[in-house]
């Protein structure tokens, strides 16, 4: 039996659709939308498809974007030699917030997973390549997240990349295994940067 | 400085006007709707507008209902001379989910609070008192928050209502003063409400 009556169960699973919302915190915000009045829910919901509508993917590296290229990709402060890999946009924002990485990135947009079926083609490997192969790139980091995942990710690409004489990091210990990047403290982040190791 | 390209921050913005979501899980909740494809949004917010078109309001005690009436105030197995007096639904739904209350409900949709000038007029009072005047009305059980502007609503009203040769009744101890009705574990909803007392 349903705890409360349909429409409010309906909003309740909608806003359980989205990442980190329990059923409690939904309920709350169910009742929150139940209580709004209509102009502005109907303000919100256009607000969400304008905006969404606004962000578009950099077309080098796949970062979020509200232009054809990204703020990192534009900037002609960066240093396009060494492309740092990382699996989201969540990740690429955790170190560009450390401010001492001055290369470029690319987001892969998930990993690699045998167990859940996921291969290379699934994520962003093959543009990676094409970067790659355009020349004066001398250093790829894998800074996919140190879970199983990821470091599959991670080895994976350092077979493809090291034939071509690039040379594959990986960002230091420091990054607690199992772990998540985007939930790492700055200082951790420096520290693991700092130190990276070819793998 | 923004922290985000400008489409997300207006997200994030939209997402905290709602109840209990602080920027760090608003943040949490952007990135998805940034992720989702296009279609899968524009249904979520055709969902939350729908959703919210089926929401009316009882026209007997406020309570959600899908109909003219709420499940409450047509069920035939409900004591009509007794109403329970609560600030919100979620109160209303706290008391239900004990099944021990066999009266009805009226629904304030909020408390008398002079510090924020709210008067009796801004509150479904004047609908209560119509209940009342129609007569078959023994009891009022006064059940708003044991917090200054609940217990100020309910000495307003057993004010109003005893003159009327109505019992007025606050909810017993037991529910933490300054706490929510609606985070009270159900033993304690319980033992307050076994234990009401005239005021």
């Amino acid at each position: 039996m349903a705890e409360f009556i349909e429409p409010i169960e309906i909003i309740i699973e909608q806003l359980r659709s989205l990442p980190g919302v329990g059923r409690k915190s939904a309920i709350r915000m169910a009742f929150g939308v139940a209580e709004m009045d209509s102009e502005k829910l109907e303000r919100f919901a256009s607000s969400l498809l304008e905006a969404k509508r606004a962000i578009k993917e950099c077309t080098v590296c796949h970062n979020l974007s509200t232009n054809e290229l990204c703020s990192v990709c534009s900037s002609p402060e960066r240093d396009r030699s060494i492309i740092c890999v990382v699996e989201d946009v969540k990740a690429l924002m955790a170190i560009e917030k450390v401010r001492s990485f001055k290369g470029v990135f690319h987001v892969l947009g998930g990993t690699i997973s045998p167990i859940d079926g996921r291969g290379p083609d699934d994520i962003n490997v093959a543009s990676l390549l094409d970067r790659v192969n355009k020349g004066g790139v001398t250093e790829v980091i894998l800074a996919t997240n140190p879970t199983l995942d990821g470091e599959t990710t991670a080895i994976y690409l350092s077979k493809l990349l090291k034939p071509l004489g690039i040379a594959t990091t990986r960002l230091a210990s420091g990054i607690p295994v199992g772990g998540d990047l985007d939930y790492a403290d700055e200082m951790t982040l420096l520290h693991a940067m700092d130190g990276r190791k070819e793998i």
